[in-house]
């Protein structure tokens, strides 16, 4: 960083040699979190730390499905009032998230919004040229593998309020809520991924399996099959009959990462994600059987239409 | 651009040895324009590409503040409807302003905003290592230059509404309202005045000149003084007198310059704006006479206080 916040613009050095790699997330009050959640101020300055940690999470997770490295972000706001101290821990939140990836926040903008206050995070990050994945590669007989597992983050949403609020709950929604405010960062398993070669092709599921999964093989121009039966292999495996199948398979905030593996290269890209620390789950299978066909492959054999679809930001609900 | 829209991020693939500099401007519905200005379809429309031409401007303005050449962009959108087609007009009014400076839009995400749609950009450029200007290089002596002048934005907003219904309006409205609705440029000077090496310190005057004024000094340690007389010289001058000191000085969205000169390289400073088509008008000087310290020279010697103040996103009006 050569010029940081302050000025009309950040001044940073780039690697030389390296791609630049850039995105940009937004997370929404009253659509992505409320803060009529909580009772108290401590507690809602804990949710503005975990609003910036998701905004972070968001960025990074669409840098990991590119297999690149995260270096520096801007944040665009737009607020609806002076509170200065909520806004400070939500960019404290999107700080530390970014630095733990070894990233920093190095700008930003500040303007008052009507209702519903919003938060822009874009993160620039470097890629080695010609080693970015895409959503585009995948190809008939490479295998589906996710990092963690989806539908979580929708299943804690539900009972977001009584979290927030404080009312006691059952274990598993604090395991829930845990990951919802620190969603882990798969940056690193991406970074060993890349260097094992097996990816073929990647997309950050953000919006839920079933529509992300339909993005690649659109993409990709080819089908899918995943199994009924695959499990996460994340440390949350016991709390796997809490997700329903609309959430597992629909939209979901969950961050995590769809791959296409080539099955020559699997016991290396396992390798690469454990040495990372990140469960990676083998789901199911590419197909040649034309774009957009997607199945769930009963243990019977039987292959159904699979449940489930992209977030709609503007279906009626 | 090496990835381009459609996937998670945009892949791009820098100049080697250059900097990278990166900034974020938003527009937000009912602060920087409103669509109920509009009584016709087709004049909501030109609203839209307006509003997307203006946000490039703001953020084209912020890197020409850095001496940097812009690249790359994505774009953030809360839409508070389906109205896709005024979200690609925006879009297009970006994009177009965009490409005369030589940078492209590369990517987006679009949310559900609950009210007031507001779009978020972000630029990132590049600057030679150690050439980018910034706000604290200015020393007493320098004299201080702007591109264009300030207030029009302001003094032609009071009249915006009936500019976008329709009604007819004295001729330098309408030239006020070209200025709004396609602000110029000011990246190609900048450049050129940077090759110069006359400009000791730049600041994008998005928020009204004294406030921005203001900044400038403080982050450089001076004072400053404007020359009450001074004037545009940008072709409106005979509309001058329309805008009144407190727009001139106060909060106003002209995207101009306001540059630090070294008086022993002034000339070629001047045909340097002159040569990239730019004008440029010697309004005043740096002084010693300590921070925050900002007079306003009358035509008789006498200094007082400079008027105006920079923009207040969250003062009560």
């Amino acid at each position: 960083v050569i010029v940081g916040p302050g000025d009309d613009a950040a001044v940073l050095r780039p690697t030389t040699g390296m791609d630049l790699v850039l995105t940009t997330d937004a997370l929404i009050e009253n659509r992505h979190f409320r803060r009529d959640w909580c009772r108290t101020r401590a507690r809602s300055l804990e949710l503005a730390r975990a609003v910036g940690a998701r905004l972070a999470a968001a960025n990074l997770s669409d840098l990991a499905a590119m297999a690149a490295r995260p270096r520096w972000a801007v944040i665009s706001i737009g607020a609806t009032g002076r509170d200065t101290e909520w806004l400070a821990e939500v960019q404290r939140g999107v700080a530390e998230t970014l630095e733990r990836d070894g990233a920093a926040l190095v700008g930003g903008n500040l303007g008052r919004a009507e209702a519903g206050e919003w938060y822009s995070l874009t993160l620039a990050g470097e890629v080695e040229p010609g080693r970015a994945w895409t959503r585009g590669g995948a190809r008939p007989g490479d295998l589906l593998a996710v990092t963690g597992f989806f539908g979580r983050a929708a299943t804690f949403g539900r009972r977001a309020r009584a979290y927030w609020s404080g009312r006691r709950l059952p274990e598993w929604t604090r395991a829930f809520a845990e990951r919802w405010r620190n969603p882990p960062s798969r940056i690193a398993a991406a970074r060993a991924m890349a260097e094992s070669g097996a990816v073929t092709a990647a997309i950050d599921v953000s919006d839920g399996l079933a529509g992300d999964l339909a993005h690649l093989c659109e993409a990709s121009g080819v089908g899918a099959e995943i199994d009924a039966s695959s499990k996460p292999a994340d440390g949350l495996e016991e709390e796997f009959p809490r997700v329903s199948d609309e959430r597992r398979f629909g939209s979901s905030d969950d961050y995590e990462l769809l791959l296409a593996v080539d099955p020559n290269h699997r016991a290396a890209c396992e390798s690469a994600a454990a040495g990372a620390g990140a469960p990676l789950a083998f789901i199911g299978r590419v197909t040649a059987e034309g774009r957009r066909m997607l199945g769930l492959r009963g243990e019977d054999g039987r292959v159904v239409a699979l449940p489930g679809r992209g977030y709609d930001h503007f279906a009626r609900r």
